[in-house]
């Protein structure tokens, strides 16, 4: 990942907004590597996303930051900043499966993904092996018979105390409390093995072999209050046959899975997505 | 399409059962082209179709067909002979749109789609000028202001006078009666505009776009009582972004009906698709 | 297609370009509907596509487009304006197979593509009769029997006559005179029936069979000198089996050449795309 | 895996032949969950691959196999039967990258590929890491400074030493000798980083970005002295723009390789590919 900063930026749309965005990293000697757009039409809204080169920045990055505020206030704009390189902290939460999350640390380890993996929870036991052979810490919290709550609890203060910034449901068989998806809000991203809004809830391998489709997915979303609904990022299909049973529909939608979900995260820790109700702004790499 | 016979079979699945089909061909001396098959585990049933070189057939071809019904009658099978070469008597159901009446008019001309089309009926005139341009009967029955019945018995009653045998719904819009699924059960091809079972039921793009999907598809699937619900044939997906109006999907997703509704049509007219239930078995080409 | 203006420019990449490009349009008050770019950091280059609306536009749009000259200039950059709506004057070549012609045809009547086809010219009459039909002018120029260069010439003649902008080779069957590849360089567009660069030159589809290749394609690509190596604008792929015979995959990659091809058609006359050597930048709708 | 017996038999065609073969599972009871076949009418050559519960089997296994010897020599076949449940025995060798080595162990630690892996052979020590974190042993063999000749005769005899089955080229980066090729025939599987024959030799991702490719591919074949021109047993492709420089293709075809090879070691170990010349037959499920 090169150095340099990036800024997302949605605000309502108006002319002459890319100029003045543009013109104040000119000003400041910054050189554009990248500056993806969308004015939408329809919403009349605008997002942005900028990469700068800040190697030959006429004042401190932390000044040119500053400075944007007025800018941005005037534009009525939301706005973020982010110095490169940057390793996002990030925890993954799984249940028994082990596919995702072994995608996660592989693309982790390649630099693939920039993410610092500060913590692997599950409430069993069957990704421990997986998670500490690549020496990342397992922790393992109970949800069972009654446990339900303290373990969100317990949850809750292991990512406050990491300062964790991402959290990635790889396969993470509970449903979160609403509070904890507002908490999060933004921040956590769920793979669901269907291609939403088809097959929403549990077993959507067998649902799909019941309906007999010729085509199955995996979908990497934001999550939110409502079930399986929250914004998409990425999408994945895999062709199939009458001959497959619910156990080849399970096989061959792990590869979707796995995709959708590497794609979706390295998209959300580059700044590359942004959220607008319930769709999400998506500029890939 | 070469010359020759197929037979597309279903029965309980049982041992034995290719070697007394297969060697019921042999005896007559048929050759086997294809012999593609299905021994469903979880169903417990079986599904064949064969394609069979009828030149060196040791008997007349009727005798042939006819001797096969002790074997299965043994088998507990359903079971169909059809001759080749074959041109399937096809009629065409439209409203306003007219892109997918182009596509089907367009392979049967070339002869990828080997049908007849005895007639285009549309409950709107917009497709008058590609039907008779190709020298296709265009009949206009209108289905407004009370006269959806009476609209619905004036295509039945063409139907029948021109012994149709496959009713296309390309892109009709029009819910048909129960009784009319019933008489034509198994014989009414229909393209949904969405990757079904998702967006179910009318503009389904505009529900693509609210939803934010990152893939949109097309559906051709056997028409029942049920709306949407019947079994899948073929479905299409295309990619789309967050730049995408529904317009846009709209336009993208022509080329993905185009091509479902083309490859449906091909298989049944081919034999290649057996019923089973809500589920279509689709061997395909 | 909205009114507005649309411009395309490629230059040097330096500093500051997007600043002052964007500057320049809402100096005179237009509004970016849509700003897409490319920095390419390895050669060294700067491509952009503005649409803008001109609506609110302080000045008439050949004051805009005069005035940006300097500015150009200042630049080193090469730079086009089109005006809105737009149709953009189109023959095309064909030999015997239609499929592309009908493609072109049915998606310029639906409005998919803003041309106006001025002419379809064939050295075989097998496609007058598609053209006819659409009341286009179809010329039949032989090119057999030592008549290649005058029926060029002729052809040539046409083009000018008719003041042809896009040359579509819509399964054209003959290799272009070096000449006139360079008189009309970046307005010849060409399907190839293969994935180039795999299968260059004759009988793509028997060369992919030979070579029992799991998923076949097609290509359009702007034409050069250099036969099938031109810029590449838009490739497709279709999945194919050890069952497929040559001329099954002839059937299945139609389907591929009449996508690449309308899709490549599409980016070229709503100016998304830019020449870069022996590169395409292709900036997708 | 199921328990069973795999019959895999290619041979001339000829009238009745599934007849013979499956009347002759029927007569000892045998019951067919699968008979893929594929009767090539342009070669003149019959492929199947039977899967058969034996558990009804009214002889020994031992002794149908023995049995079926008369009926294959008057097909003028060849076969192989194999007993399920059965891991194949594979050495996977590697040089630098580790992706499709990961891939390969995780896959088969899932139990989705049937392999008992008894060794990963590198010329570099780049992948001994993530091989014995899985306990798998790994054998450092140097190729450089003249010890290429040695290099294959040690591999070549630690093959015959573990009795291994199948050779994984997973990003092997040097030439098999011609002999090498020859000795195990058939058994040698490799990943190639493009889509052939597209791009055959060294840095197929460079040879893509210059050529301006809009799709990229992975292509896993079966080694022969012909570099890169094996039997294909599968491919993958990716979609890519303008904007992804070498190393974005060399990120992004990753995961094609990582399909691609995974697919085509799986349908090799179920025995699911029959090679006929350059050309393989391949049953997917």
């Amino acid at each position: 990942m090169r150095s340099g900063l990036i800024l997302k930026l949605s605000s309502p749309d108006q002319p002459g907004i890319v100029a003045k965005i543009a013109s104040y990293v000119a000003t400041y000697n910054g050189n554009l590597i990248e500056f993806s757009q969308f004015s939408d039409q329809i919403g009349k809204k605008f997002f942005a996303r900028l990469e700068i080169d800040t190697t030959e920045l006429n004042v401190d990055v932390e000044v040119f930051k500053t400075n944007f505020t007025p800018l941005a206030h005037s534009l009525d704009a939301k706005w973020h900043f982010r110095i490169l390189p940057y390793k996002m902290r990030t925890a993954v939460l799984v249940t028994k499966t082990d596919h995702c999350l072994n995608e996660i640390i592989w693309r982790s380890e390649l630099s693939e993904l920039p993410i610092e993996i500060t913590s692997v929870i599950g409430n069993r036991n069957n990704c421990r092996a997986i998670a500490e052979r690549s020496d990342l810490p397992f922790h393992l919290i109970e949800m069972d018979g009654g446990k339900r709550e303290s373990g969100f609890e317990k949850i809750r203060e292991l990512l406050i105390a990491q300062d964790v910034e991402l959290i990635v449901l790889a396969r993470f068989m509970q449903i979160l409390p609403a509070d904890f998806c507002d908490e999060f809000s933004g921040k956590i991203i769920n793979i669901h093995h269907s291609f939403l809004p088809a097959f929403i809830g549990a077993n959507p391998y067998r649902q799909a072999y019941d309906r007999g489709v010729k085509l199955i997915g995996a979908t990497c979303h934001y999550v939110t209050n409502d079930l399986d609904a929250g914004p998409i990022i990425e999408q994945e299909v895999e062709r199939v046959h009458h001959f497959h049973s619910p156990a080849d529909l399970s096989r061959l939608g792990r590869q979707c899975e796995r995709i959708a979900l590497a794609k979706g995260i390295r998209y959300h820790v580059h700044d590359r997505t942004l959220i607008d109700g319930n769709r999400a702004i998506v500029f890939p790499d």
